[in-house]
């Protein structure tokens, strides 16, 4: 039956996804689940509530969450009511169920769910504009840096059950702030300058450097000063020591208070046993407008670099997104997996199977001489007692298949069971283990008999054994 | 620090999700994880290979799939590039998928992912605009009505282990046709008289009828023999005799043609022993257009009755659409779950705690005198030990948390370990079984000293026994 409006595609116009997404199938797909799955049981194990929430919020909830960031938002169209976009990240629309749930005080929620962005894609270097993340939040108002240690903790955790080795850059926005204070950067430049100085991983410092004073007209000297403060990093105790060696420095209050966050992050990082796998990075500067502390990236090292990545985690302390919604202020620190990119390293190391392969336990097949029917009720009935036992079962659809089309199906598959006429009409059935390198001679092999009524205990004993 | 272009919500604004949507947390999730995961098992217990395509497609490929419905369809708003539109079921998704892989002869393939109708959102019967569906299809060239049985076998086994009593209601949209013709209903007519008799299972024949007659301009006596044709239904084998009984239906070819697949499905689903699942109800429609064939409806029954859900699965045959994108044109079958609606049965048999107790299994709490400084460190320590271990711990955030907080915050976690200065000298801890009835006498219990080091262990006998 044909639809009655139908309206086929334009010949010419390609069949394809929108720019900037794809679909995911088979083993890429497993694959993708056993991520979730490893964030899931480490989120859980630090005490996380599932939160799931609508793929588009109201337009203003979003508002001026994102800073420059904001125009890659994707806009649903007026059709006449409210006016939504699609969900950028998972932070904000974190915030805003804490705003309108005022009961809640504190919580630690965890969220698997795609965002949107606008954004340039690049494909191979899993950039996409609809993406997966995968975030974990403590919400509440705390000690200072004792969540924000068992965030990190929760990160090294994940990639260690990934065996995926890491590094993780942290610094601090009120120490940066601060040093851009004392370095003579106006404050109203400052968020323009820590875009800028952000990029000093993937840049040089000459073109940071010319970005700042001749694109952003900064005074050269104050880029220098910059440049000396912020190209800088090593372990958490040696680059304390040396802030606190430069008075100028520990003159201001901002740098102060948090390098102060930083000494007792330091000690509860030794007490978590996790210090090591820490950089204290003074160019981290995060390009999100709501950070308001602690800040933090994941990148892959050791035999975890494939290629250009980059980040594959990050987060930060975000203590004033929640008031902004005009309710309770709740002081928040949290992470996000960059799932597609950890995806992308990971399947850099499984050996590319088919992708279409599924997980077949036992093939059931009919063959026979000239009287020979396809057996098609008897093969259902079989199929049905191994469903019933939870076994995967398959057989082909055909009232009479042709055998070699069977034995086509059939590859890979651990198990076959083979009806005949004769050996039914006997209660039996031939059981056949396909395992094995030497294919002739499982083409050879009949399989042995065994009684139709004891089949599924008999297939269970193979496929364990 | 303040967002750089801060723009609070408007006061008075309220806070919220948009109409038609709403967020998910806690115990609510684990139990729709619970359907995924049952339906899941049994689609690859079937040969179900996972897919999982963009939220949004071209606008091109949703025109003309859905008919009526299509205005309901979310679009995206124009902001240069690709006019997309938010999918508005998994089905159309899939068979676009079919069409760009021109290889791809035969799959079997399940997709979990939300989908989106601009409806009149009725939440209290799980109906809303953003709301998931749970799709298994077979698509391929294979003999008629095998993979039509095995997809109403999967139904019966996801609500099995469900533990949910179903009906299935089928009907045959050849047969139906036929029916329509045999009783003189114009052919432009069929789809619009179609979509009236499909009310019979909320509406009475009354209003149907008036409907018909007065809204669609069907002669009265027209209307009247569509009334004796479709109000029967009954088991496979009653019903398929008595259209073979009237002479006028079988001389009909469309009616013919759809009884002859019904007699090879009733032969079929009795193999698969759920024969006696199934009602094959002539009344049943179903909107959508892209149907050709068997077509069927799940209502619950016995117990699971619970309010007015409607149907919580649906399905049917569709080999016209995967043509419908001028590539090669694949015979499919397949079958969608209504996730929200069996959700809202199962939620209403659960007796509902706090939706926020996440499932800690220790917590960790340090008590003292008047030197006593919190222990945080040595909670952090005892905490980190027991994450390697996989065990699920938490801790007050505080560096002096009060004895009566860190009470309040173990409420319902079935193991504490308490640490006090003198114990931890020793190199002792207490353990702490918090399971029982009598709130006094665990109140009063101090705990077992265990030696520090083995601790994991003793905490692992705990939880086990």
């Amino acid at each position: 039956m044909a639809p009655s409006n139908e309206k086929p595609v334009k010949p010419g116009s390609q069949l394809k996804t929108p720019k900037g997404t794809r679909d995911w199938v088979g083993r890429d797909l497993l694959l993708r689940d056993h991520i979730f799955e490893t964030a899931t049981e480490v989120f859980r194990r630090h005490g996380g509530i599932p939160l799931d929430t609508p793929v588009f919020e109201l337009r203003e909830v979003l508002a001026g969450k994102y800073g420059e960031e904001s125009r890659l938002i994707y806009n649903l169209e007026d059709q006449g009511g409210e006016l939504c976009s699609l969900r950028y990240d998972l932070t904000v629309p974190f915030a805003r169920w804490l705003a309108m749930h005022t009961d809640v005080k504190q919580v630690r929620r965890y969220q698997i769910a795609k965002v949107y962005r606008r954004d340039q894609p690049a494909i191979a270097r899993g950039r996409l504009r609809e993406f997966y993340q995968c975030d974990f939040d403590i919400a509440g108002a705390y000690d200072p840096m004792i969540p924000d240690a068992e965030i990190l903790r929760v990160i090294v955790e994940v990639f260690r059950l990934l065996g995926l080795e890491i590094s993780i850059k942290i610094n601090h926005r009120q120490i940066l702030d601060g040093l851009f204070a004392v370095a003579g950067v106006p404050s109203e430049q400052v968020r323009l300058i820590s875009s800028a100085v952000d990029k000093l991983d993937k840049a040089s410092w000459e073109t940071v450097r010319q970005e700042m004073v001749e694109e952003k007209g900064l005074p050269a000297e104050v880029a220098d000063r910059v440049g000396t403060y912020v190209r800088r990093s090593g372990s958490m105790h040696d680059i304390i020591q040396l802030l606190q060696s430069e008075p100028d420095l520990c003159a201001n209050d901002s740098v102060k208070a948090g390098l102060a966050d930083m000494g007792l992050l330091e000690s509860y990082l030794q007490a978590m046993r996790i210090v090591d796998n820490v950089v204290f990075d003074l160019s981290l500067a995060r390009g999100l407008d709501y950070y308001s502390g602690l800040i933090y990236e994941v990148i892959p090292s050791g035999d975890a670099q494939v290629g250009q990545v980059g980040s594959i985690a990050a987060g930060g302390r975000y203590d004033g997104l929640v008031g902004m919604y005009g309710k309770q202020p709740i002081p928040c620190v949290g992470l996000s997996f960059g799932v597609d990119r950890i995806f992308t390293i990971l399947n850099a190391r499984q050996e590319s199977a088919s992708h279409l392969t599924n997980e077949t336990d036992v093939y059931i097949m009919a063959f026979g001489g000239k009287e020979y029917d396809g057996l098609i009720l008897d093969r259902i009935g079989v199929a049905s007692e191994l469903w019933d036992a939870g076994i995967r079962a398959e057989f082909m659809p055909k009232v009479k298949p042709r055998p070699s089309g069977q034995s086509e199906a059939s590859k890979g598959v651990p198990v076959a069971v083979i009806l005949g006429q004769d050996e039914l009409a006997a209660g039996q059935v031939r059981l056949k283990d396909m395992r094995g390198e030497d294919e002739e001679a499982i083409r050879r092999d009949r399989g042995r008999l065994v009684p139709r009524e004891s089949l599924v205990g008999e297939v269970r004993k193979m496929l364990s054994g």
